[in-house]
């Protein structure tokens, strides 16, 4: 067995109309239908949309990191 | 019309004694008092105000894009 | 009675299973055990873990700013 | 007459269909539409819209930098 | 129908021999080979190579965001 | 009354023969003849011309944030 | 043949118990195994885990850029 | 005797109501009460009150190195 | 038992007249001496001295997480 | 023959009246003047003069990389 | 006569007993020693030793822009 | 004698098949042909090529700091 892991790290944007809690739970729910051993996520930059004078959506741009099996 | 568009952006920072979403909210409602055509947010600093040993106010600084009439 | 006062920084990375508010909160009421005069909080980094696909824990580095007494 | 100026600068962003410098001229054109002694421009960030596969606009963030009257 | 959208973001280095405008320009059209849903783009490096003391190739740096299907 | 702020931040340069701390002075002094409510202010570049050999002016780039009326 | 050439980035870590340079060879052979034309990297982040006082693994994060076939 | 030396970094803030220089003597005369082997600072953040209308006090933030004895 | 842990981070600058994987694990060495639960480190910064020509010391600055205890 | 080069970067300022790329173009054919071996450029800044509510020129800042002869 | 200009910026660091302003004046002055046609400065970094528990220099990076003769 | 010193800095990219630590030293060995009193050096950026999948050279972007003769 390895004494050492390789991770690689996906950009991924979740976006909420509620919170930006909400849109980093829905960045990862999204990565993990195609990404395994997810392990971290390192928020880079808070934006969003405004509609009508609130906000329209929240958007969190995100690194996600992830073990590569066998590595 | 135009084929362009022409925005700018003012930074404007709200805040909040519940949460940094609702620090968000107040000070795009704050903005919508006098700006027209508002149409995104960027955060650019997140800090605050600690009174007895607990969160006094979230303080969001907001970079707020709108567009400007007849660009 | 000094003009001036004079603060000192630490680095406190607190960490919530429910949001990054919390975090916020965890970290300064860990503060609040041993730190006196603690005056505000900046934001220096938001990341977190990922379990079976969700947020596992927010992690939310502050750095936050006390007066040095008598200064 | 000071022997000092003090100069203020606003956040324009510029947007076109051909090019960056055309994004900057067009930002710095409406500027010029309500801004008195603009002197400098200053690039902070290029990004755009893609629609079909190519670029539909260039959005270039400008700080313009411009002197107060009678400073 | 969801009410919010997920977005990925790659990173793509275009080359041209021209221009910085043509280097994108390139760079977005190869992304769009394989990529479905291109929406943004943000250029994050211009560089180059030089040859015979003129500029060989601009190569410009992009993130382009693309909108994840049916999220 | 309301129980949270709302700030708005400008950036202003100002300039001075003879020190760093004038340049600042004088920035806030310019800013005084327009701005209500003006609390702080943020050092964000610090730069000048050079004339014969000697500092001409020192320039110094402020954001200072002051508290909207009524928030 | 085309007069320029697209290349993309990968973002990779790589992980050793001896040093920052097998890190950054161990992160490159994992990239190898799936990725053709892989031509230069960008240390964009250097950590790790201590383990009873040691460092247990530098952890070192990549960008890798190689050229996209038929480009 | 060792053939290398350790250091710490503390982040300390001075105020002045005079000047930017005077701010830093102040963090660093406050260092000297409780840190021994002070060697040098780095000034990673200048800012400030605002009083009717003029510098309340010029904040400086330094970072101070400090030698760890024995070592 | 809590569900959360707090951390905090402390800044140390290694030195090592061999390598900067040494001067690394000096740092950590000296750290081990006053600092309970060390997790992780961030290098920040990479520097050193130059003695006849060559490197006399190579020194860097890492921050170093260490769990709080009890929390 | 060496088995490694050793490179060094300059910081040349090109302008122009005309647009962004013919200021790099400036920028590289001064440095062909007097630098040998010139291999890459790369953009850290990019700002200009207006004159007459119009781009006066743009100032392109470029670092410039060059093979040390013999290394 | 040449419709552009093209000016090189170099790195100086100068040092003071007294004050941040002395530290940029010293630079320039030494600066003017062999460059001609300095135009403007830029402050990228300000630091210090301390000797004795006060600060024993100011040292202060500048970038010092010059203009190319003939160009 | 003079009470206070002038220094300047270049910037050169030292390259080795063989490590990090190689490539500073190979900047620095070539920067002792040419530069007196040289102090000091920073990392600013490493990166390298990538040969037959696996590292070809690193390569290490150093600042020197030297100091001014008769300063």
């Amino acid at each position: 067995m390895s004494d050492h892991h390789v991770y690689k790290k996906v950009e991924i944007v979740g976006s909420s109309r509620n919170s930006i809690d909400d849109a980093i739970q829905n960045a990862i729910a999204e990565g993990n239908q195609s990404i395994r051993n997810m392990e971290w996520f390192e928020v880079t930059e808070t934006r969003g949309h405004i509609e009508n004078g609130k906000v329209g959506h929240f958007q969190v741009t995100l690194k996600i990191g992830f073990r590569i099996e066998n590595s």
